[in-house]
């Protein structure tokens, strides 16, 4: 049967609670009485449907449904867990939480607070037990933090119902050791907010020039090791201890504003190296450090897919090397050398083997810089004209590995106003790992169908189509699959 | 003519800058006395130059050359930029300058210091408005920041050559407006750094809690976009003024240990919320959402793959969902439904269409479950035998888009010991998008020469292949690529 949550308040939290139990296959009842509130759990829902199937390497579970509720009572049936969303005032948290208690004791309350301690918002509860902190971060949809916070009145059942709940949504359960106020993110962001406004009043930066400093920075490292993972790496072999007695120092410079700080002791190093090491002391300082690296690297590269952030400071970094080279000139009487390519990470198999789509990829990189070449590359195909892919053929004769530097060859085997045949050779060095053949045909975007294409075009591909009539026809084309060998 | 410049001070960071201007194209010549810096130097060349050709779209340049110079003089002979990482110790630092300055005082010197202001560094030079500070992030040849920061002893063109300089090596140059100690990103860390200290003083949470708290939640948000422009997303519709409205009480709060906090008023709040203004203005709030939504999913796609932090809990949640699936029971007197798929964002090209390759990774999803199915998976890989695909014949018949959802049917038109021919069609519902015909060969990975099949996968795939010998021919199979239809 479909398990059931309530959702109280329906705002932003609210709202991506509310996309993610849904998206998880849970129905949803939500109950807010704010006007706008269904129109901004839509909002949320239809973010979250856009992004996290994208997260998803198996079929998605059907939705769950959503019901807006009229009154508390009435969210309330039916769920087994409640998640309470609504503004950050104590009083109006515990007059919630009577509202909810009354309506259905025994129920498992999790508090999105980002600040108040779970003694605090259990104080004059009927059932002090089934309140708990469960503290996500916005987007609530995508982001998988959840600090689970109890007091000495919730049983470890309870913390353990929690933790299994916001875990079977997808979230990464963190239970606090000790109840602190703001846990353990919200801490951390609050420093960050107080420094960040003290650089803003004195004027030393704008909000534009910290957020630039933050995510071409640390928040790079930060989304895929920690703090300190990250410094026992920047410790270098001697690792944390050797980091902490060259950063040590700077405790009690006026770094920051805030000003408060631990006495930097050897009982503190101790207890900072000696977690480290727990933590990462399996793993030797080179591969932690690869492992690093690889992490900023996919990172990186999906930043430079959407040109946003450090993704747009490399795309332009290319732009700027590609302006740099010189224009290659092609000879039109052999085949053309059309695309150097590399085998990027994200282009190998487990084994470390350039995996077999890839062969494919870079056919297409190669006749898209043939149709560039030809006056069909992207403002052609926006004027309502392409040339489209209709079958492949592939050979795999060889391997490539991480790294190996590619080029891909075109060769014009046949060409008329609407088609052409090429015949592409995929080289590493000079031996070659595939040969891909092609017939792409010109079509009218808007109908579908096959046209001639424009004078132009046709003229400099019949131009190269001619020149290469004199080139031996290819070993290999014209084959299907399984064939005998000629 | 290759350009060249001079690293001092050969560690982490020195190494760091190393990489950079040598996989930039730059010589380097590099001068560290201390028995290691040598070593320290090759092995962050060699960590570079695993990730760092991965972000290129283009080829590389040729790779500068590096040389470990035996004096100061020798290191800045023919350089036009000098990089200082050394200790930070202020009075070192000065007599490093020295010397570099009496060897070649019209150089260029940037200082790698994360806190001494240029005003600091530059007294008693000799030439004090050559040397600025170019203050960089581990790991240097991966992050992009560099903030420069002056004095007022320092000239524009100073700092304008120190930009150009970084830029071309594809840094991100944030010129500081004001000098302040350790600038904007080290404030940040070190009042982060100041709260985490406090953390495990007090038992709170441990380093890996802390980091765990961090990669799993804020830091993903940083990676893309920084802390204001977060902010004004989770402000919702009404921005960054009503997200300060809400949070601005918490200053007052006992948040952080960290308690020097500026006065939360009008004047404040109309500075921070204007910068926000200016930054982010012009995109609606909806648009802003989404496009952090496509950034997470990529940076949470890039862990995935890295199965590492956050990608971690998206892997572990699949794994959960594929156990609560019910276990298909293939039939197999039809073509056999191996995949099921949805098209992903990194799937589909400029047009939202999906890419012609990714048809071809398609037919391998589909392949690979079914050599699962026949007991030739990863660990009959391991055990030295594997299914190379030969060739394969991929028609276009149709066209994907983002999110639809695509299935892979496979039929066996033969097989043998050694070998098998499939054909597997790519449908969205019940229309055929594309088939692909493939050869595949039974071969000994060490050899790499075909060889019978293990008795048990042979007999698994002799069973199929019988079952499916009643089936009919698909139409397209055996083509060669621009054959005339049948």
């Amino acid at each position: 049967m479909t398990r059931k949550a309530a959702i109280i308040g329906g705002g932003v939290i609210g709202g991506g609670w509310t996309a993610r139990f849904v998206l998880n296959g849970w129905d949803v009842n939500v109950f807010d009485p704010a006007p706008g509130a269904e129109r901004n759990v839509e909002i949320m829902l239809a973010n979250a449907r856009l992004a996290v199937p994208s997260l998803s390497d198996g079929p998605m579970p059907p939705e769950g449904r959503v019901c807006f509720s009229a009154t508390m009572a009435e969210a309330l049936e039916g769920a087994e867990y409640v998640q309470e969303s609504v503004s950050e005032r104590l009083e109006l948290k515990h007059a919630v939480y009577a509202q909810m208690q009354q309506a259905s004791p025994d129920i498992l309350i999790g508090s999105s607070t980002s600040g108040f301690k779970a003694v605090d918002l259990q104080k004059g509860a009927v059932a002090p037990a089934n309140i708990i902190v469960a503290h996500p971060f916005t987007p609530v949809y995508l982001l998988p933090l959840c600090e689970i916070s109890a007091s000495a009145a919730n049983p470890p059942e309870i913390i353990e119902r929690t933790k299994k709940i916001v875990t079977e949504i997808g979230m990464f359960p963190l239970v606090m050791r000790k109840e602190i106020d703001a846990f353990i993110g919200s801490r951390f962001l609050e420093a960050v907010w107080r420094e960040a406004l003290w650089m803003l009043k004195d004027g030393v930066a704008t909000t534009e020039e910290i957020d630039d400093a933050i995510r071409m920075s640390f928040g790079l490292r930060w989304a895929q090791m920690g703090l300190f993972e990250n410094y026992r790496i920047a410790g270098g072999e001697a690792g944390m201890r050797h980091f902490m007695a060259q950063f040590g120092p700077a405790l009690k410079w006026p770094w920051t504003k805030l000003t408060d700080v631990p006495e930097f002791n050897d009982e503190l190093v101790d207890l900072v190296a000696g977690q480290s090491d727990a933590q990462s002391g399996h793993m030797h300082i080179r591969n932690l450090e690869r492992l690093r690296d690889q992490n900023l690297v996919g990172i990186l590269r999906a930043l430079k897919d959407r040109n946003v952030g450090a993704g747009r400071v490399l795309n332009e970094h290319d732009a700027r090397r590609r302006l740099a080279l010189p224009d290659p000139v092609p000879d039109t009487a052999k085949p053309l050398e059309m695309a150097r390519m590399q085998v990027l990470p994200g282009w190998i198999d487990y084994n470390g083997h350039m995996t077999e789509s890839r062969y494919y990829f870079a056919n297409s990189e190669t006749v898209d810089a043939f149709l560039r070449l030809i006056g069909a590359g992207m403002d052609y195909v926006a004027a309502g004209h392409s040339y489209y892919s209709a079958e492949t053929h592939i050979r795999h004769l060889g391997e490539a590995k991480l790294g190996d530097r590619l080029t891909g060859t075109l060769q014009i085997i046949s060409a008329d106003q609407k088609r052409f045949r090429s015949f592409v050779r995929i080289m590493k060095g000079d031996v070659c790992v595939a040969t891909v053949e092609q017939l792409c045909l010109h079509v009218d975007i808007g109908t579908g169908k096959p046209v001639a294409a424009a004078p132009e075009v046709w003229g400099k591909l019949q131009a190269i189509a001619k020149a290469h009539a004199g080139l031996p026809m290819p070993e290999g084309a014209g084959r299907a699959v399984g064939q005998a060998r000629a």
